[in-house]
């Protein structure tokens, strides 16, 4: 009631105030005592989508919801049914996470939509902004729930799973928003990609490359997809530090260093050809039970990802990483054991949005750089589905998935006017 | 009772046959239904005390109780006051160990003082064999208690160590053999150093080398000190494994491996210029409430150990292991947290005794090669006492410390052959 009336009384609030007044509202209604936490098809994320809904329809805004419970805004020029160009984020949050992961896109698209919606500017083909529910994987373990659900890319399995676990399961939560499960279990269709003109998505970034360059903005190339293996173990032989000399050896963690050291000096000669590519080794550890300062380890565990925009990159380094654990098992009489090998394709944004967005940036004024983004978006799903796709990263301080993330307001509505520029372009005005 | 009768019948047993008999023996009383345990100043040590008295006073030896409360053995010729050459190792072992480890060493030396004693030859300087208590550290903490005591190198702090930290002191384990306490936790001397005009120890070595180059027995050069630091934490800056390039990374693991493949490297050429040098990172860990396939990892804890025969080399590697943490430090964008610096000083063997070993082998016939010791021997403590000291290893597959040690009695008789060799060398037959 007190949100409708004052947004409905500072209707005359400038963009820039309107983006602060959000974002303050939705800390005030997802700060869980140490960060942010909007629970997917739960309490967080319904209490996100309705302050947008409220300040939508406050704007004279219609809203839809699709069938996978995602909201849909659109004008009171369009008619909801033409195909359109879509924008938007998502409205869900990691627990304890920050405020602009996700949200930042929903409100750059609502305050290009209220733009357009006041303009007397007529589109040729309409706008829309989507705010997608289920995009972290935090919750179910499953990641782009809300724009998977529409491509019928989920399977029964994704909906046993269950809340951290231990909680109700995705689809007893996504029923209990009112959302009719049948068909995303039977993997239907529920959203045809041809109705998307295409998606745009405003998001921060969640590395520390913008800061580092001085960028308020960029323009994302692509999305990494990743090779992974979860748990690989060197296994060697373990001995007595002190009695076994160098050549009777089969010490793990040497082996292991020797296998990093190799990779990561083949990685800056790959990054020096411009390959886009990161690899993490983010989790080792020699054996709690067994270890001991003067105990050869006799074995060492180990997580490996390798990350790219390119699918033949992922695939390159993969083999030269196999190739390496070959070559030092020979040289050091260990051996390599792998776990399954999980890939996440890489998705490519549209080269004409590219295009676009960074022919908007230039108009701005801004200085654009092309950058990779490393983490999964929403855009990923759509771009794989057919959809072209694009993405516009705003400077953010302290990555994501914590309270420290920080995205000012200014750098936002630079984003903003990115966004917008680029829709309206998209979106063929009739001059 | 019947150990006593036994052995008495047995007194025209065949040297080897003794030996086994009494390797059996110590079986059938410390065998824990895993390994061996013979609990120093309990039940187990005492119990292989026991047999080792009671064989002795059989073949006509004498027994004393030393005021650390380890056993003395002397022929009957020898009035126990003089200055003598003295042999022996440790009756305990470690939980769950094996039936060689220390034990070897006093039975070698009770073989050859039964053949001392009923020979015709006549000795200007006695030979005693040591059976020394309390050597392993694995009950308290502390090893070589039992020579140390000797030398009034234990202090109140030592004495108040619990058995595997929750049992009873070892003050109050040592009272319970009947010794008293008293002098040693004054650290007074128990032991004149000049009563021991040398110390030979036999044992079985505890890593492989002597089953790679195939040798029953070696002459151990010196007892390798170490240099160590328990945990040492790498600490870099955590962030997104997709989001961060490498030229922002703070990659607390591969800043590690970068540091050990460096050490590595300066291993193998220290090693071709002739140093003695082992260098073992035996416990690693990236932190597990915050690691995950997907972060960067912020830290990395790990231990380093240098080992080496020489202090010169001790330090210098050391300095060098400093040198390269900085250096990567600068390079990398991370920092090194180290705890305290823990020396234990390597010994040397005596020259003059080493080449009687050597001596003593070449007359049996035998191959003879010089190796050091990595592991830490009661020999030690003799050598830095000040008193000439040397060491004989015999072969011994699968390490030490475990059940599965292994060395053949025929080994171990190539063994006893050198050390009585020695001995009589060392004692000046009055011929």
């Amino acid at each position: 009631m007190s949100l409708t009336t004052s947004i409905a009384n500072s209707n005359d609030l400038a963009p820039e105030d309107l983006a602060q007044l959000l974002f303050d509202r939705l800390t005030a209604e997802t700060f869980d005592g140490v960060g942010i936490t909007r629970e997917c098809y739960a309490d967080g994320e319904n209490a996100a989508l309705a302050i947008f809904r409220t300040v939508a329809e406050d704007f004279g805004l219609v809203t839809d919801i699709d069938p996978a419970g995602n909201l849909i805004f659109r004008s009171a020029h369009d008619d909801g049914v033409q195909p359109a160009h879509y924008t938007g984020s998502h409205a869900d949050s990691v627990v304890q996470g920050g405020n602009f992961d996700g949200a930042a896109g929903i409100i750059a698209g609502l305050l290009c939509l209220i733009k357009i919606n006041r303009s007397e500017t007529r589109l040729r083909k309409p706008v829309r902004v989507i705010a997608l529910r289920g995009e972290e994987s935090s919750f179910y373990g499953r990641a782009n729930i809300g724009s998977r659900a529409l491509f019928g890319q989920l399977q029964p399995a994704d909906l046993a799973a269950k809340s951290r676990g231990v909680g109700r399961t995705l689809g007893e939560a996504m029923a209990s928003v009112g959302i009719d499960v049948g068909p995303i279990s039977r993997s239907e269709t529920l959203f045809d990609p041809r109705q998307a003109l295409s998606y745009l998505e405003l998001h921060i970034e969640q590395g520390p490359v913008m800061i580092a360059r001085n960028l308020p903005t960029s323009v994302v190339t692509g999305i990494r997809g990743n090779v992974r293996h979860r748990r690989i173990v060197c296994v060697g032989e373990a001995g007595h530090s002190g009695a076994v000399p160098r050549w009777l050896r089969k010490d793990a963690v040497f082996a292991f260093a020797d296998l990093i050291q190799r990779l990561d000096e083949h990685w800056q000669i790959l990054l020096q050809r411009g390959l886009d590519l990161v690899i993490t080794s983010g989790i080792v550890s020699t054996e709690p039970d067994e270890h001991s300062i003067s105990r050869i380890p006799g074995e060492v565990a180990f997580s490996f990802e390798i990350r790219s925009q390119s699918h033949d990159t992922l695939e390159a380094f993969y083999q030269l990483f196999r190739a390496e654990c070959r070559t030092i098992s020979a040289l050091r009489s260990v051996q390599f054991e792998f776990d399954e090998r999980v890939d996440t394709e890489p998705a490519r944004m549209d080269p004409a949005i590219i295009a676009k967005l960074t022919a908007a940036s230039e108009a701005l004024g801004l200085t654009t750089e092309l950058i990779p983004s490393g983490a999964g978006h929403d855009a990923a799903v759509f771009s794989n589905a057919g959809i072209p796709s694009g993405m516009i990263f705003v400077r953010n301080a302290n990555g994501s998935h914590n309270p420290q993330e920080q995205m000012e307001i200014a750098d936002f509505m630079v984003g903003v006017d990115v966004l917008y520029h680029a829709l309206i372009s998209e979106s063929e005005p009739v001059t």
